[in-house]
């Protein structure tokens, strides 16, 4: 796939990546690291709660990797942020994770010719596509550089 | 210290707990892991622009880990979500990453009487009380359970 810069992204046009599947292991071991709380580390705790969770930070952390299959390393600077965070579901070992973007605004900066703002509303899907999560995150990417629009 | 329940949260007080030291080679596992941007990853880049910069999503996992120095681990049920979070300054290795916690607004559950719904802003400062990232957190918090009250 091509790099992507700010001028490819088509405002109302969505990309999806993936799927990443949850291993219960990485999951567990993310879990102990960052975020040990019994129903993301426990299995016995968990039994007895429909069974262990993902953290959300784990969830972010997929996130960003699928984020990753999309060629965009070139051009992305930054995220400046994110809105309306939302844990929507819980996911579990086994599930497929996918991303979905839906662009909905950009705008060049302002400040710096060589940079615009996009706006995307997020989306991580399970498998049944059930919505596990989404927010609004707003990056700051590179325009394409001249040398790769000449050639 | 002792447990902290949906009672114990005082609105307008801070809580801050920490400091976590950010280790390169950690800082950079991460990000080879979940994102793994040149600026995060490859220090002969990074040379030329400033020096290696934390993964967002190792500041919020980093985050996290903090918020497990205070005793919420048999309160917490779940994150609802979080809004206004913004990345305000590069974190790097070395710096010494403290959490702090301003409650602003809990109420009980309308439909569940054994909890309530408590809203922070959280701010990560480096050790120079730079705000590195902050966000609103709106958690889902046990009320006391009646055993505890009478022990």
């Amino acid at each position: 796939m091509e790099d992507i810069y700010f001028e490819d992204i088509v405002l109302g046009s969505e990309q999806r990546v993936g799927p990443y599947e949850i291993k219960e292991e990485e999951m567990i071991e993310f879990g102990r690291n960052w975020d040990p709380l019994p129903i993301h580390i426990d299995k016995d705790f968990a039994a007895s709660h429909g069974g262990l969770t993902a953290p959300g930070i784990f969830l972010l952390a997929i996130k960003m990797k699928l984020l990753h299959s999309l060629p965009v390393q070139k051009s992305v600077i930054a995220s400046a942020g994110f809105d309306e965070l939302r844990f929507h579901r819980p996911a579990k070992a086994g599930d497929m994770i996918s991303l979905l973007i839906r662009w909905q605004e950009k705008r060049p900066s302002l400040s710096k010719p060589d940079r615009g703002i996009v706006v995307g509303r997020y989306f991580l899907l399970n498998g049944k596509d059930d919505v596990v999560l989404s927010h609004l995150d707003t990056v700051m990417m590179r325009l394409r550089p001249p040398l790769a629009r000449n050639s």
